[in-house]
């Protein structure tokens, strides 16, 4: 095990009907920016439940954050933090709200020329402007972390950011706000979440025992839940467990003491970017090339895996690495998730080079657990995925 | 799954070679007092790395923290801290001194008559002096939770605390401080995890999937190391998952949105303040019997226990949870530790009744998951120990 800090001050509070939580969560005296995206938020029930919380607070609106949340879009809420004197954030979304309203948080304390800075040349932020969250899809975690992902449609960038500063104040997770979502956000919900235990789990036996539990223990979780979650996203049961499980895969614990991948991660990105496919499906297309090109470092991880995870006990450390790999991929398509990028689009010829083009310009040249996967190999991935 | 808050703002600094890290992880400008136990911190080389990180600090020191903190030990380091005008606490120990530098924190700012009130009326900390600490031997989980045990001898009481104003602001746990502990100490702290996992697991099935998982994955790990800590405690891997499971045990995680127990330390704390048996003994006592007279509410989750930690398949539900506390006092015993009060004691006639007794005073008149247990059926709980 490496030595690790673990620092979550986060405060969770998780459950149906909690949202009337924030009248006391919110502090008041200080002016209130609400954000949310396209506006679900009024069809579901949430935004009422919040409003009303809220009734004897000052709060200012602003709707319209995309999924892959926009710089463009973000400097016009950070206009509006400015001028209307803000003190407090309340993000009402999922990944992207929240991770937008982590970049505003930052950026509103920024005293360099350009707020893209802070993700263009990594600026970590340890003190940002204080922010609350409402989760409304379960998925990326960033409810429980201090992590973002901003994009850039005109130079087709999505870069990360984070510091000890972005941890949201609270976080109200009610399993409920599942009922309304489409099942296709579901579908990808859990595939964010599974591969997020992935990447921090799936790389070589670090003697983590404990860490190699839990990380197991959210993959068995998310495959029990799944099939009810698509199925009857009224099923509070699963839609609990499904929840907390996406949070408890990247809100710190199963990374700390364990090497990291997050190689799928890296390159899936540069589909978004280019192709606007959704986050979790460009992950579901990456995993499984990823871990076959790197399979001699992973096997004895993944067979681990195919023993725990999918009760495989039987053949050699690579037959049950091999089994894993297809394994993880059933699973994907039992989601209703393609895994190869030519079901996404006919124009993938020569992508696996303009992946290795972007990789260098964002200085991403040496990426997974041994730092071995260069813009080269990435292409090779890319392609292996066609 | 039921609703709950989660809140764990403590920095956990773990890892060989990090004592070093209290230079910065104490605050300048600020009196420190150092708070510790018998003096082994002397002859294992934790003093010397603790004083060599604070040569620029004013620290004051306090030692003679006893297992089991007793009140009156604890209000003279209350005097010090009123008269040196210390601004800072320093734990470092186990469980006892983390537990007692909790008790001074809460009592420095408490303005009743006596701070045994916070106790005996079971008054919540909303606030407490700052403090941090250095865990010499990994067991309770004091280190990363805001509860606290408190002994009054003159009184045979043993009482707990806590509130969110008692999590240490950071806690460094560095596993090779193992190596010096003799082999009993270390089984009891095996035992007083292990322990704690039960009391938060073992209720009745409450659909939550992913805190089921993490439990049995503690469990797992406990049982996995257990054989190498006590037979070679320089073990560094064996040594990480102990120290880490201890933490997991009892920093809130398992306990969330579940019903938990805990009747089994209640009564056991009687057996601590009558016969001064070691906490995790008297654990190791209570627990077969507790299982065995609940058994028929705890059946499910018994079976459920055998087949995922025991690995055992075939027979009936009744037949599985047998096994399974069966193989939990086979646990304790390789272990060492003996799991009859009369392997403890010849004066044990009668004591049942003690139990009741003390309990009523106490107020603890309805223990357990389902608040069935009332001081009777402690005393046959107890009995059954014998």
């Amino acid at each position: 095990m490496n030595n690790f800090e673990l620092y979550v001050p986060t405060k969770l509070v998780f459950g149906e009907g909690e949202i009337k939580k924030l009248t006391d969560l919110v502090p008041k005296g200080k002016k209130v920016l609400m954000l949310y995206g396209g506006g679900s938020i009024k069809k579901n029930g949430v935004y009422d439940q919040v409003t009303e919380a809220l009734s004897s607070h000052k709060v200012v609106e602003f709707s319209g954050i995309e999924a892959n949340p926009q710089y463009q879009t973000l400097l016009k809420a950070l206009e509006i933090i400015k001028n209307e004197n803000i003190g407090f954030l309340l993000a009402v979304g999922g990944g992207s709200v929240i991770d937008g309203t982590k970049f505003l948080s930052s950026a509103v304390l920024y005293e360099g020329d350009t707020p893209w800075d802070i993700l263009a040349n990594r600026i970590r932020t340890y003190e940002g402007l204080p922010f609350g969250t409402v989760l409304t899809l379960p998925a990326t975690g960033s409810e429980m972390n201090s992590g973002a992902v901003v994009s850039r449609k005109e130079t087709q960038e999505k870069l990360t950011m984070g510091g000890p500063g972005l941890f949201p104040q609270f976080s109200i997770c009610d399993p409920t706000v599942i009922r309304s979502l489409p099942q296709r956000q579901l579908a990808n919900g859990v595939a964010d979440a599974y591969t997020h235990v992935m990447e921090q789990y799936m790389t070589y036996p670090a003697n983590a025992f404990l860490q190699d539990r839990i990380s197991e223990g959210i993959l068995q979780t998310l495959i029990e839940v799944a099939p009810k979650v698509l199925t009857d996203p009224n099923d509070y049961v699963a839609a609990s467990n499904f929840m907390w499980s996406c949070t408890m895969a990247l809100n710190s614990y199963i990374q700390k003491g364990v090497p990291t991948d997050w190689s799928v991660h890296m390159i899936a990105h540069e589909l978004t970017a280019h192709y606007g496919i959704d986050h979790a499906r460009t992950l579901a297309i990456i995993l499984p090339s990823a871990y076959t090109k790197k399979f001699d470092q992973k096997k004895e991880k993944l067979a681990q895996y195919a023993e725990r995870v999918f009760n495989i006990q039987t053949g050699t450390v690579e037959e049950k690495a091999k089994v894993a790999i297809q394994k993880t991929e059933e699973f994907f398509h039992s989601l209703g998730i393609k895994t190869k990028l030519s079901d996404y689009t006919d124009n993938y010829q020569g992508f696996g080079d303009t992946v290795a083009e972007n990789l260098k310009a964002h200085g991403m040249v040496k990426l997974g657990e041994h730092r071995d996967i260069t813009p080269e190999v990435a292409a090779e991935i890319v392609e292996m995925a066609y």
